[in-house]
Parts: structure tokens; sequence; C-alpha cells
């Protein structure tokens, strides 16, 4: 996966000046957990598709969109974060206008990188259409930025249960959920298969959010990589709305709704399985 | 144009919340020439495009990118323009934040809509997958997005004649070029006209930002619609190097480029002439 990345990155760098370059560099390349490309390459997989690495070039796309995401988050104007992944932010160290400049290009690179890797797949490229199509309406308005925004807009509001639910998933679900489809369908999986890791995707989704409010509430700057936030931006989250048990209870039950999606779509990824518990079991 | 503009504007505001769909309607309905979704028309039916009007979804794609780039030039971060089109701009009626989603937003919006739309035409699924590719290149870090950030990073520069039309190929040609390219690949073209559109589409590309420089020297504020900002900002221009005759001359020079294209490529289309003067002949 960091080949491919790699890969992206150096050809965006040989494409485009110095500066933005280095930002969509320090931008994508910083660690992380990777976590939709392999959520991406495992649906794949799962969904009848090759053991090769053809999949690596297409499930990268949905990194970008992240890393853009994580880009304009950070930026002063937004969540004004200084630190992520134990590293300064991508302005702190390359300036505002740059990183918004890299991060807005990374919507485009992701949309070419997912047309041009998924006709290379067993959907061939009537499929790569709604490969994309997947990708940019996760990523878009309908979906993460229109989260991100709701998230912003939050700030200082007391939301109720539907309200942050409807936000997160918008915020994490729909990129996630995005990961496993592109991925499915990819591989031309049934209907039915598409179906349940939609499922399973919506349900990681809200566990892997309400895991980040319970490690928001709980862990340190230094085992985070970057400053707990919600308090001070006066965010909602599951652990302020129930109290820190409960939020775990709640984001187990939706891993458990995932592994149950899993079973009724009779998909047998050990993997799948793994990463759901993953979600809520990570320390950062 | 209008008709087809006000549809995506309001499924974006459908999908959206209030704010970014309020941003996204004034960033892309406050009037503008329409030039690049008209170049997109035009060149279509030289192609040999049907007269219907199914083109025009396609074509607004294409303002989608424009307004974004628009959007995010205006911010405050970046050249911090408060007038438009005689209006305040975006971020002064809405706000940074919102502005910068928004703006962030009509990529991925943008993408989807020439996907599904040159789906229908003439070019099918599989040319819809080229019409895309061509839009994502141009708006991208090796296209405008790149000439964005070379325009910022050269003010208070001095730049020669070379730099100055590698910046202005990117900032302002890309996107022109694009607009042809995308209306003869959705027509199915045949390659010697696709290229004989691209050869025009970047001479009038170089034309439109010289006007831009003379039009930035010459006119009134209120004549332009925003204020003329290339002195305050310290930008290298044609009027710059050259001064105002010889800028003019030279923007005339590359409406004749454009012109033989057109001829070279035995397109016959006289609306694609008026428009290269248009270019060159506008007051704002």
């Amino acid at each position: 996966m960091e080949a491919a990345l790699e890969s992206v990155v150096s050809r965006l760098e040989s494409e485009t000046g110095a500066d933005i370059g280095a930002a969509i560099r320090h931008g994508v390349m910083s660690g992380g957990k990777r976590l939709r490309p392999i959520l991406c390459t495992t649906a794949y997989r799962a969904s009848g598709g090759g053991a090769n690495g053809l999949i690596y070039p297409l499930a990268v796309s949905l990194e970008l969109i992240h890393a853009y995401s994580l880009m304009h988050d950070d930026l002063p104007c937004m969540d004004d974060a200084e630190l992520r992944r134990g590293c300064p932010t991508t302005h702190v160290d390359h300036g505002e206008d740059v990183t918004s400049r890299a991060g807005a290009a990374l919507i485009p690179a992701a949309a070419l990188q997912a047309l041009s890797s998924a006709a290379q797949l067993e959907c061939g490229p009537k499929g790569a259409i709604d490969v994309a199509r997947e990708l940019m309406e996760a990523a878009g308005a309908g979906g993460m930025i229109g989260g991100q925004w709701l998230d912003l807009e939050g700030e200082g509001e007391c939301l109720g249960l539907d309200e942050l639910n409807g936000l997160y998933r918008r915020k994490t679900g729909a990129l996630l959920m995005a990961s496993l489809v592109v991925g499915a369908r990819a591989a031309r999986g049934s209907d039915h298969v598409v179906e349940a890791l939609r499922r399973y995707g919506a349900s990681i989704g809200l566990a892997f959010q309400i895991a980040d409010d319970v490690l928001d509430a709980t862990q340190s700057a230094e085992t985070l990589g970057k400053r707990p936030s919600d308090a001070e931006l006066d965010k909602s989250t599951y652990v302020g709305l129930y109290g820190l048990e409960e939020a775990r209870n709640r984001a187990r039950a939706h891993v458990d709704d995932a592994l149950e999606a899993l079973s009724s779509g009779g998909i047998d990824a050990p993997a799948l399985n793994s990463l759901a518990l993953y979600v809520v079991e990570r320390d950062k």
C-alpha cells in the first residue's frame, strides 16, 4: 500500500510545483492506519477479486480523499490543529495557502486514480464509472464534505443522538462505507454482497467515530499523536451524551451489527471480522 | 445553461446543509460569462454532436470547477478579494470556513456530473471515462490548481515570458482547453478534430489571460465588477512586461493562432471564431 501511495505522490510531485508537491507528500505520506485502502482491498478479495496487487492503485484513491480531509480539517479556519500523528500538521510546516491548494488537488487526483485503476480490474471500464461515482459521492457535499461542515457547525451546540449519528455517518461513515463498496464493485461482487458490505461499512463507520470520542476523552496527546480537542472545541460526543462506559457499549453494538451484516451476506472473510474489532480496540 | 446549472445547484442544496448550499449557490449562480460551458457546447456541436440539449448537463461540470477556483482564489489566505461580479465574494457573505468546504465540494460534484452526463452522449459509458479524466486532469495539480499556486507564489516576483506563459497555461488555459476537448470527445470527434480544438483552446487560453492583464490595468472596479489587483498584489503581467499596446498585439496574435487551428482542423464553426474574438474584445 505504501508503495502504491508513493507512486501516486511521486507523480503528483513531478506534475506540480515543489511547494504543492511537498505539502501533498506531508499530508499523504506521514503514516496513518491506512484503514480505508485496507478495507477496500479486503472487500475486493472477499467479493471474488484476484489476489494479485492490481487492487492497490485503486485502494489508495480512498487514502487520497482521507488525506485531503485531514489537511483541510486541521486548517486555522477549521479545527486549527497543530499536531497530527505526532508531527506538525501540514499547514504548520507548509503554510495555509499551499495546504489548501494541495488538499484540494487530492480530490481530482483521487478521481483520476480511481478511474484509471478500476478500468483494469474485473469491473472493466463500464464498472469503473460506478466505482468512481461511489468515491466522489462519498467525498462530496452529500457525504464527507457535508459531514465536515456539520462537525464544524455543531461546535458549541448540544446535538441529540439522531443529529450526532447523522453527522458521524457523513463525516466518517460515508468514506469508510465507500471503501468497502468500491472494493466490492471493482471485483464485480453481486448486489447482495455489495449491500452486505455497505451495511458492514455503515456500522463500523459509527463504531469508529464513537471509538474516536472515547479515545479523545481518555488518551493523552502523546498516545494519540494529536491534541484531544472535543472538550476544547465544545463538540457533542457519545461520551458527553452517555458517559464512557455506555459509549463503549454502543460502539461494540455497532461492531456486532457489522459482523451480523457479514454473516447474513454469506461473506466469509476473517480479515473483515478482525478489522471490525480493531476499529473499537485501537488505542489511537 | 442557467437551467442546467440551477438543476445541479438545487440538488447540491438538498444533499447538504443550508449553509454549504447557500455558499454553493452564491459561488455558482452569481452570473459570470459561462464561457467554459459555452465553449464545451460549441465544440460538441462542431464535432458532430447532436443539436439537442443533452450536452448542457455535461457542459456545466466545467462551470462548477471554474466556480470552485474563484471561491478559493478569493479567500483571505489567497488573493483576499472582497468583490467579484459587482457583489461581495462568497466568503464575505458566507464565511471562510463554509466557502472553503463549499468550494471543495464542487470538485466531486463536477466529476459526478461529468461521469453521469457524458455516458448519455455519443461517447457512451466508455468514452465518459476519457471525458471525466480530461476534466479532472485540467482541474488538478498538473493543471488549474497547480497554476493557482504558481500565481500566488509569483506575487512579488519578476517572472519572465516563459514562466508567465507556463503559469497562464495552467491557471487559465488548462480548463479552457479542457472545455473544448470535453465537448469534442463527448461527440466522439475524430482525433484530428480533438487536437485542433486542443490547439484552439490553448491559444484562446493565453489570449484570455493576456486580455485579463489589459483589463486589470485599464478598467475601473465598476466595469470589472471586481477590484483591479495585479499592481496591488505585485503580480507579473503582460502589461508589465511589454506595455499595453504590445500586450494587446500579443493577445490578438494568439487569437489568430486559434483561428488558424480551426481552419487547419477543417472545423467550420462560426461560433468558435466569434468566441475567439470575444475573448480579447470583452470589457470585463
